[in-house]
């Protein structure tokens, strides 16, 4: 049977090939995303499985690289509870009707996966077609506190002053909310593991956005539940707190619970040393692989620079954790320069 | 001779008296603020001793607090170096000319801190005839990095491209730019020393925005320069690195140095616990007094939320430290209920 480097790696088995991608590896910075995004709204290239395909192998044709994550937004599920989305150039993502009350709430539904957000594993279908034995196709979805932080401001925030608001006036709506979040989430991956998904992970944009105490109260119950449904599947499974390490402390039993979260994989923000980050994570009882983290800016840098950057990367990674996954610490950003990435994998396959 | 509490448990001796004092304690949720503000452009009124001294003391006469901060902003040395700075409405500060090469490094200059700064002194001055014994009058700037990040990128930031762009291309630019900004601001303390600050704060906001080794190699040697100035000459001395315990790790030997950032007190960002920061500094040989680290946004809730909140960084700074300053782990925002502040000094004082 053909292995999959990185799903090998996910499940704690070091292979010859170190496994590499790119978050955010479909997107502005390649001029053959932009060619197919120049023709179409953002949202509309997420609805069809045929361009987000397309877009989603594209940085595959380009880079030796181990899997392909499917070109979608946290945001979309959104759609299916109730929310409009938009993108307003140079705003970000928008959506109606901000949730500030029982009533916004109300009107929210869980959605059914397959028939209202089924063109996501069309999409993965139909990528995972042109994928090769040895290439993992990733799905993955927005964690509950994190969707929850756009569908109550509406849009992007920098205080999270609404976010924090309703936490603290309405917790009752709060939680009703992260409760509904995490049902549709659940049902979302489910749905993506059907169609295809090798490996599914879990973005927590915003969880650096929450005190500890905070986090452990109204963030950490609801990723337990995804996370715990993916266990339950036997599905590997990679979380992305954003933001920072103190989270990390929090993932063993800091929430009360007697068991670790349960996850194959953390990935970790370029803020934090990979080997502090495996320190806190063993400290709290989590023998995982560590994916990451090299700050996306680098790539930025000289040739010289960012192959030393991922040297030393692929050092503190191979020292830090059971296996290792390399990774951005961020998603890639527009002015990437394309070539840098070659670099980084010419070192990985040295 | 009377003592001061605030400068007492900066020192490391516990008091009976549990210091306090609010991170932006003068500032647009008071109405006797706004109401000063509505006559004078924002850096007018930072420019005039008399204005700056009014709303610095405002805060102290509603509330029992242990110290005043001077109304002002780490971008005021700005304006000496040379730049232009202003502040569009809604869209924070902007400062002319933004470094991008050798050449905009060149037409900055060192400004004489007395001469061209001296406002801030006076206004120190001012203030400080207005307090009781007891009270701590406090100076501050901002860190040499996180000033170059305005300077740099001529406004706030989400992504620092600009700035990270020019330490990678051009490091000895932003090297030099550093050293300039260092320079400026130890004339720049020394001048509030001399006009009668009682202890220095250096607010290092954007710190968590250099991954560890980028913030050892480039921001923190400035801020250790700072530091050891104001050890030289025996200023009570407080660091406040933004965003995450990750940098603390760094602070003892990070840089290579043999000896830890010379400071009193680490303030802490609400993002990290009391406890672990303790934890994390005194393993880096830094047997420091905390400051913190009420998340401001839990001044939204309710008197008894408050009070718990209140209650538990009471019982964790108590616990965490030689001794502890009670404080927001971010600036008052404007929509704090100016109330909730009485709620927090009340439980402090019990």
């Amino acid at each position: 049977m053909t292995t999959k480097p990185m799903i090998e790696c996910a499940m704690g088995r070091k292979t010859a090939r170190h496994p590499v991608w790119f978050m955010r590896q479909a997107g502005r910075y390649l001029p053959e995303y932009r060619a197919v995004r120049a023709g179409v709204e953002f949202t509309e290239l997420c609805k069809s499985p045929k361009l987000a395909s397309e877009v989603t192998i594209q940085p595959l044709r380009r880079y030796d690289l181990d899997a392909a994550i499917i070109f979608s937004d946290i945001l979309v599920p959104c759609m299916g509870m109730g929310q409009e989305l938009t993108f307003d150039k140079g705003h970000g993502p928008r959506l109606s009707r901000p949730v500030r009350s029982k009533e916004d709430l109300a009107i929210l539904r869980r959605p059914d996966a397959e028939r209202e957000l089924g063109y996501v594993g069309e999409a993965i279908g139909a990528t995972k077609a042109m994928l090769t034995p040895t290439q993992t196709m990733i799905g993955f979805a927005g964690a509950p506190f994190t969707v929850a932080s756009y569908m109550i401001e509406g849009a992007g925030s920098k205080e999270f002053t609404e976010v924090k608001r309703l936490l603290l006036t309405a917790p009752q709506v709060f939680r009703g909310l992260l409760d509904l979040i995490a049902d549709t989430t659940i049902d979302y991956l489910l749905m993506q593991r059907r169609a295809g998904a090798d490996i599914l992970m879990l973005f927590d944009t915003w969880a650096g956005q929450l005190s500890c105490p905070d986090y452990v109260a109204h963030a950490l119950p609801s990723t337990r539940r995804v996370a715990e449904a993916m266990r339950a599947n036997s599905i590997p499974f990679i979380y992305y707190p954003g933001q920072g390490s103190d989270r990390m402390y929090e993932l063993g039993s800091g929430d009360g619970s007697s068991t670790p979260l349960p996850v194959d994989v953390i990935s970790v923000d370029w803020r934090t040393r990979l080997a502090r980050a495996g320190a806190i994570l063993k400290s709290v009882g989590m023998n995982v692989t560590l994916q990451g983290n090299l700050d996306p800016q680098m790539l930025l840098g000289s040739e010289s620079l960012v192959r030393e950057r991922t040297r030393a990367i692929i050092e503190e990674g191979n020292n830090a954790a059971r296996a290792h996954i390399f990774n951005v610490g961020h998603g890639l950003l527009p002015h990437t320069p394309p070539e840098s990435l070659t670099w980084v994998i010419d070192e990985l396959r040295k």
